[in-house]
């Protein structure tokens, strides 16, 4: 059944070559690089497999892979676990108590002199459910939205497509006969979305299994063009949630408006100086220690495509922050952004009370050069030089009668720095003619290079305890509400990412 | 079986004086002026039916009183009609489609030359169940606080408190056969908390049937220091909600943090800028037109007490606004309260996103001289100054796409005025002197006198269907968590309560 049909004249004479060649080995078909091949065995076996692979994805995602439910995060890792068995992958748990289980995946090619290391993670943001359009986020549902199919859960985008991708990447080499020619390693973490406070640990404890020439984060979106993308880097993240005081209990708001401090402005007030009306963030030296790009990460930026405008449009923007300044540009910034507010209660359930408490969760996200225990630190400084006294917990009743004005701000111990791997390493290069073949293939132009994609991966804790690089090659579609209500993945980027995939396990 | 045994000798002795008259008439025992004879009869009333008062209390708290339950406010209705006939008190619901019932009573006196008008309403806020501490908020429940009892439920103290003292207050008159000399009505409604809409309309349309010399608007807590209050006025109300607008749907605050403008950090920006660091609003035109204080206001503001430093204990605070001015002041002007934010989501549920929009409701209270339509306007027109379109229903793709900031006010048409009736009438120094013999008589001091009340109540509409002066008399405790979580009533201002409704209810 054709769901993703070729209409591009180059794919079917390709397809038509690789069904001609398929039952002889790559070598004798000196016109076809191994990647190229390896591309169009994935295409051929998606197109043969489409039913079966919807059904196989839906199963997967079907089970629920938040931190609230943590028998979710289990069922994945054994799901996964008979996945990789099944496929006959020596394969295994790497436990630590406390911690959901990481699954690993080994592939030993006889003669091989590299090692390549594929990473993802199981694991999907906290959910509302009420917030999805869809019975449930663990019932996935495919809907067509602009003429594509595209399959509706928590997970779909991020990051279980680029699981389920490298699996069936496995299935259509293995089918087309292709030999693999590196050792492969696979990692597939189930906390990445609560900052991987495990992952180092873990890793270090089997840094004889996990270390490898280069590892591939196939995680995130790509660009927001379509084109397929490799990321040499990412952002770094923590989080602060910042609680301002007002009363003990909420009080009448006619009976002490006027008199008794109301939280909610403290914290607006507090919040507002943080940044300027464009977006620049005024704490200080928020940017301080920034380390420069090179040349080549300059060049790659001013190659990238303009998608400003269109998703101004695609998003109802009638502006953006730090203005003239492009997005891609931005991303090699440090960050400063409110994830949620709280105080007393909005619509239905507003009261007419003075609230005693008012909060802020903020994310920040860090690049190379900074530090996020000095960034933290900095939110903290700023918030004490106006005029807070500033604790860690739940402030007494005698610290707030003796101070003016009290936050207990809670540092998120689960934070990690910015990395970046330069674009002109030998792998790096090779990474890029890998993918970039598979782009080829399906007569896509030149792949897409950021010197580091705005989300955050724990490519740090990856660096030190693999002793490896990291180069990060996503798959999902820019526009798969990530993190939010109504996550997505649109269904020919799961078919293009099997594609990328099978080009890079083929790589030498 | 006592319970709020008097260990004042003052009253026991009165007690005495009243056993002894109490089978004939007062005008018999002219030691006794006639709202002192009925401050006894309560007492000695409530004194011997404490239990079952008790019991009867607690079957009115338990039908729920929100508007979110239209059946539990007919029910209070049928209840409190049944009340009034239990006690041959002429009564008929007053009623409008579309509004909670008014239940009115009428006791016309032989021989009475005026007509005095007792107003409570049995509505409560809305609810958070979670939030409290007793099994629900209609799940009346008896508590001991430093050693004197409370109940605690929706409405104990706002204001079913009200309506229960004033019931009993007839049975204890009746009971000591000491004959009323005025007409008296009773007026509860039940959409007061959602600011009366329907009030004015219903008591003009039966303006015969409420007329009265004074309606005395028996709601409110009394004085902080727990001494009787007599209140002149109360603030008006009037209530906006503000949403600002980021991305169309919540957006990986990775991939577009610096780049996506944040609704949370505008709605900060935005309401930072209203209020200054101590509280006083910024908005212009805020405080134009407010009618000064008479000598006579300004000199009971000066005689009442001095309680902020035991409130600011009290509610665990280490400042106040608007320091050094004093709270009892700062009731007479208006206030602009922030009942509540949300945006996106904090603590267990919060992710990592940009969200789409952010909301803050303000309450704005109003004093004598103001209009809710102008103070309402100044908010926008404020609002509008900041850069932004202002929308009064959610904003379209279009607008969002062609305005750099959008905001969506949503005006509260259930608004109201401020009213202060001037303390010098006639009628106004009867009601004084009557609250003021139930106080002596209790052994307690000097009636605290206010010239307005912080809350509001739609004193506007009463004197306009009505044709008449409001006082207020409250009797709930200052600390009764009115429009909060457990709110709560101690019982001594219950039986309290009884003796000031009782001297009311024999006023000539």
């Amino acid at each position: 059944m054709p769901r993703h049909c070729p209409t591009r004249t180059s794919s079917i004479l390709l397809l038509l070559t690789l069904l001609l060649v398929s039952t002889t080995a790559w070598t004798q078909a000196p016109s076809l690089k191994p990647e190229s091949a390896a591309a169009q065995a994935a295409l051929a076996w998606t197109n043969s497999h489409h039913d079966q692979l919807i059904r196989e994805f839906s199963d997967f995602l079907a089970i629920p892979d938040v931190a609230a439910t943590p028998d979710g995060l289990r069922r994945n890792a054994d799901y996964l676990l008979a996945e990789l068995h099944h496929r006959n992958v020596d394969a295994q748990l790497l436990t630590l108590p406390g911690s959901p289980d990481v699954v690993f995946g080994r592939i030993d090619t006889p003669g091989a002199t590299h090692t390549i290391v594929f990473y993802a993670h199981y694991d999907g943001q906290p959910v509302t459910p009420s917030d999805w359009d869809i019975p449930t986020p663990f019932t996935p549902t495919i809907r067509a939205v602009d003429g594509e199919q595209r399959i509706y859960a928590r997970g779909a985008g991020d990051d279980k497509a680029a699981i389920f991708a490298q699996l069936t990447a496995l299935d259509a080499l293995r089918s087309a006969q292709l030999p693999l020619r590196a050792n492969i390693r696979f990692v597939w973490e189930g906390e990445e979305e609560a900052g991987s406070p495990h992952l180092e640990q873990i890793l270090t404890a089997h840094s004889e299994l996990v270390h490898g020439d280069v590892w591939l984060i196939c995680d995130g979106p790509v660009d927001q063009s379509g084109r397929q993308t490799v990321v040499f880097g990412a952002r770094g993240d923590t989080h602060l949630a910042i609680t301002v005081y007002g009363p003990h209990h909420g009080l009448h708001s006619g009976h002490y408006g006027n008199w008794a401090p109301n939280p909610a402005m403290m914290l607006a007030q507090l919040l507002a100086g943080m940044k300027d009306a464009n977006g620049h963030v005024l704490i200080p030296h928020f940017y301080d220690g920034i380390a420069p790009l090179s040349p080549t990460e300059k060049a790659a930026l001013a190659r990238a495509p303009v998608n400003d405008g269109m998703l101004m449009r695609a998003f109802w923007l009638g502006r953006t922050e730090n203005e003239p300044r492009r997005l891609l540009s931005l991303l090699n910034e440090p960050t400063l952004n409110i994830n949620g507010l709280s105080s007393g209660a909005t619509g239905a359930h507003a009261a007419n009370v003075i609230p005693p408490t008012a909060t802020a969760d903020l994310d920040l996200r860090l690049v190379v050069g900074e530090d996020w225990h000095q960034q933290q630190q900095r939110v903290v400084d700023y918030v004490r030089s106006h005029g807070y006294f500033v604790v860690d917990q739940e402030p007494t009743q005698d610290i707030l009668t003796t101070h003016p004005r009290v936050a207990m701000i809670v540092r998120d111990p689960a934070s990690y720095n910015a990395v970046r791997t330069p674009m002109d390493l030998p792998i790096a290069k090779e990474v890029i003619a890998a993918v970039q073949s598979a782009a080829t293939a399906r007569g896509q132009g030149e792949v897409v290079l950021w010197p580091t994609m705005g989300g955050s991966v724990p490519l740090g804790s990856i660096v030190r305890a693999a002793h490896t690089h990291t180069i990060t090659v996503p798959i999902a579609n820019y526009d798969d509400n990530q993190h939010a209500a109504n996550e997505n993945l649109r269904l020919q980027n799961l078919w293009d990412g099997v594609e990328t995939m099978a080009a890079l396990l083929l790589m030498q």
